[in-house]
């Protein structure tokens, strides 16, 4: 197999390879004989494969030989019994309770007959029985094609296998007959019987076991591609069977030891699911008395070991979900304001709160953010929760969310979810908690940067009591600080007024740079990126600001697109006639270049901030 | 109970509060007779707790009310027996597979009488037997200092249960004596009989139960006081007998429609534990036929539910641990350099990448970051590695990133893991993978910053092959750029030269700002923060630029401390002599002016490249 990842191997592939050559010499256990068929397989034979949840197989050894799936095949039919019936009926027909016993053991219970739990033969015939389908062929087709969308690719019957299971399987007759007395099935018991050694004999190879398991780790989404194989809420139900009885009478000793949901099957597989992480396929002929394949069960367990896959002692933390807290206080828009504005934002900012969160939201994970938000609700104007950085949201997490957003909305706190536009599902889901109006609310700011301006916005405001805010004298743009009247005058009869309506743009990034715009009214948005996708609002100047300042000054091209926002009102200063000061005015000339060096030195400031922000605090 | 959440209650807390509330009015089920004190508890009690790994309670109920713990002390002195013993020795006294039987069943093994698991009373006589003490008191204080430490409180024992349950307790003294007939027990089996008595009989409340979970949640650590309880290895063993046998012969079924580790006493306590997440507690004296409390399984079962904690379904996904990966042709370190570096940098940092990680690292967090870095290792120089965001890392994922770093350093790849500080335990672990020399080159940045500005300064070495780079004419300064000679020549006569020493301060925050540093020779950094341990490393500035442009400009006091990095030459222009060039030589003035605006253009757009990485990109 061509690795793409020369010159390196990868160490995952590595620790699989160690593996491989430390057991290739194993040569303990015998091959299942009990179907004569079975018995020709090579037992040399011998693969490991690790599947990730998106999609990459790590592959080492013999793992495109095919053989058959034998017991693997009952956690997925059973899945696709619950699918069909759903927990409550299949509960009626199957119990869920190890029963301590071997695999062929006919352990139904006293009074109703249900088999103990659907991975002892009793149990898995009595599942296959209630697939639902117009006649036999139609239910091993309907299993072949399910175990396809688990497998990511077509699969066939080994007819040999079949046949030959067929003209020994007298005792697993003898349980469908024995089913059938007890009313689990309901019809002739052949044809159950019949399709259970169909399915046991569909071949498969060391890598569909482990996509397989993968699909069952990724919620049961194939993670290739990308087709549901089962209902989500089912894979728990399957994975608890496979925990609790997947390794026939040692299943307590291969939780305890290994820590993860399994099953094998006297074929040579084990397959192996580590939720939201990995599935694992190891195949190797030669079985224990108990029917496990005994390279694989030491693959696992070694695996087990060295990987720290044990389920129950998950290196995780609950806590990592907060990215960052703070308050406009520390952390302003990067709308650009006038000095009295920032003044009353670093003044009255904290009672904006941001929390940005990240990684995949649960109870678990979400649970620390809202204890971090209610230790801050004193005086709170506004809350905004941005996701941008969030992977997934559970209905558990959405619904804690809901709940606090909706309460501090009565207290009259406006709360606002930004960056939840990549949640699609997810957050749906949490829309759909509040009303259609009050959801249009929440979300109505994608990014964090244009909600948080908006909640400076309203603070302003109410601060200043100010409607439409705009110039009245040129003395208050910040490019005329210091000026003396006579300056002023001489300054104003350099600009020029124009208009921009809502939309328009006033100068696109890469442009060349001959005119600084100063805001009369309006907002103007500074955005980047050539292509309409790329786009993205990098910063907004608002009333009394310079727009256009860097590229005026350095004489590099537009590093940046200048939209109106409102309909906008600039008084714009050409190149051409600030040069032409140089010599007839020096002095405002200098004023002028020093007061944009100073309105850059405020955005560096500015930029610093949220620099430090960014990547140094966290919680 | 003050809630110090006022004015609105937690989101969580009314959860438990609903399921409380859902549930209190239930009267189905029995307390539990057979030891006659146990008859006496009042019934109506009810009480939820959930316990957070950080140490965090939640309470809803009677969660203060004390009972005594009977057979949830089992999976505990389990636990103490591990430590005691180790895994092995305990192997031969104990099974952990589940029994299929009821809990007071005696269960042993037909050959050598080992009982099938520490949860039934004859698996946890004989293990209460194995605890190492001098004496039957020594034992049993032992046991409470034990459960003390996971309770995060003194507990004690309940004298008048004790000897309740000492004069009924015939069945558990016959136990014994078969537990000594089959040489489980090795000596007079009365005195652990009796010790057994006593551990069933400490009283607890249903908060403790709670922490006791949390503390195995929390790998064995009590949340609250930080102690551990039981070595970590343990704990997975014992959660693995609570899943597979915990709930009595229900355990199936539990884990099915629950989904996690728990164990049932038949005082009325409950207690479930979500690894990494949460313990969780309930108090409710009426028991079901198997004895389990009939609300505190209603209530775990709807709060698995409700919350979506079943274990084999979690809902985080491995692939969020890649934080931002970029090269330096993206993001260059905050050093600020001259035009001719920085567009080597551009032109040649993609060879430098940088890959920061977040979260906790396991094999499945750690295995998708690995895949990231093994697609670029074309051309690759310099890999930097930043664990700032990283909240663990446990000892595989240590082994598979020690070995990628060991394969890159073999191929002269430099190899920097930086922002590791934090990591106390496990860098050391990542360190101890490599020989103390390589260990001390791969960690020997603390912030990736410095360790990028290392990797682009060898790059830039190398193309340039300047060993000291200098100033030599006051042209190649950035702030002369455009000056004819002749205003070079009276520019220069403004300038000073300093020297400063390493580890100089060249100014202080704060400071008033009266003068321009241009660097001639060596580097300066820049840092914010006025207290030593604030003190972090904003940006440097290296030869032919200026430092402290942006107070000289605005006026205001230094925003940051300059520091001489190296022995540092610079030429000094105060602002006096700046002011009175105004006059005499306003040309030169407007030049200058006019290059300080630009390299504060410059830092700004660098700041924005900054911004745009990490605010943006992702993967």
């Amino acid at each position: 197999m061509a690795d793409p990842l020369q010159p390196y191997n990868s160490p995952v592939h590595r620790v699989l390879q160690g593996l491989f050559d430390r057991h290739r010499e194993c040569r303990d256990g015998n091959v299942a004989t009990y179907i004569p068929e079975l018995a020709k397989v090579d037992p040399e034979k011998f693969g490991i494969c690790v599947a990730t949840t998106d999609g990459y197989v790590y592959e080492v050894g013999d793992t495109r030989h095919p053989f058959t799936i034998q017991s693997i095949s009952k956690p997925f039919v059973y899945g696709l019994a619950l699918d069909d019936h759903g927990p409550e009926t299949m509960a009626r027909k199957v119990g869920v309770e190890p029963s301590g016993d071997a695999f062929n053991a006919i352990s139904l219970g006293e009074e109703d007959g249900r088999p103990v739990n659907p991975m002892i033969n009793a149990g898995a015939i009595a599942t296959t029985g209630q697939i639902k389908s117009a006649d036999a062929a139609a239910r091993i087709a309907k299993i072949l094609e399910t175990f396809g969308l688990y497998a990511g690719r077509p699969l066939d019957i080994d007819m040999a296998v079949y046949e030959s299971e067929t003209r020994t399987g007298h005792r697993n007759r003898a349980i469908g007959h024995l089913l059938r007395n007890y009313d689990v099935l309901t019809d002739d018991p052949t044809p159950a019987v019949d399709v259970y050694f169909r399915q046991c004999s569909i071949l498969v190879d060391c890598r569909d076991l482990a996509v397989m398991a993968a699909t069952l780790a990724n919620q049961g989404v194939n993670p290739a591609t990308q087709q549901r194989a089962i209902r989500p809420e089912h894979v728990e139900s399957v994975l608890s069977v496979m925990a609790s009885c997947g390794m026939y009478d040692s299943s307590g000793g291969w939780i305890y030891e290994v820590g993860m949901p399994a099953k094998s099957g006297v074929g040579g597989g084990v397959l192996a699911v580590l939720p939201g992480q990995f599935g694992i396929g190891v195949f190797s002929p030669r079985l224990d008395t108990k029917g496990n394949s005994v390279r694989a069960i030491r693959v696992c367990a070694d695996l087990s070991r060295a990987w720290q896959l044990h389920q129950f002692n998950p290196p995780y933390s609950a806590h990592s979900s907060l990215r960052h807290a703070y308050t406009a206080a520390e952390k302003h828009s990067t709308r650009s304001r006038r000095q009295q504005e920032v003044d009353c934002l670093w003044d009255q900012g904290r009672t904006i709160r941001v929390v940005e969160v990240q990684g995949a939201l649960s109870l678990a994970t979400t649970e620390p953010i809202v204890r971090e938000i209610l230790k801050g609700l004193a005086g709170l104007r506004s809350l905004i929760i941005d996701f941008r950085h969030v992977m997934g949201l559970n209905a558990a997490a959405a619904a804690i969310l809901a709940d606090l957003a909706g309460q501090l909305r009565e207290n009259a706190v406006c709360v606002l979810f930004t960056g939840a536009a990549q949640l699609s599902e997810a957050a749906r889901a949490l829309v759909h908690r509040f009303g259609d109006a009050a959801a249009a609310e929440v979300f109505r700011f994608p990014s964090l940067d244009a909600g948080l301006e908006a909640c400076e916005d309203a603070l302003l405001r109410d601060v200043f009591a100010e409607t439409e805010p705009r110039i009245r004298d040129v003395g208050e743009y910040e490019i005329a600080a210091g000026m003396a009247a006579e300056e002023r005058a001489v300054f104003e009869s350099l600009l020029t007024t124009r208009h921009f309506v809502r939309g328009e743009y006033i100068v696109r990034q890469g442009d060349e740079a001959h005119s600084l715009f100063l805001i009369a009214k309006g907002v103007v948005g500074v955005w980047t990126g050539l292509l309409v996708e790329d786009a993205r609002r990098v910063a907004s100047c608002s009333v009394g600001m310079m727009a256009g300042g860097m590229a005026f000054i350095d004489g590099q091209p537009r590093a940046a697109t200048l939209l109106a926002e409102d309909d906008v009102e600039c008084a714009v200063l050409e190149r051409s006639d600030f040069d032409l000061l140089q010599q007839s005015h020096p002095a405002i000339y200098a004023r002028i270049l020093r007061n944009i060096a100073a309105s850059l030195a405020a955005k560096l400031r500015l930029a610093d901030m949220h620099l430090e922000v960014l990547s140094c605090r966290r919680g």
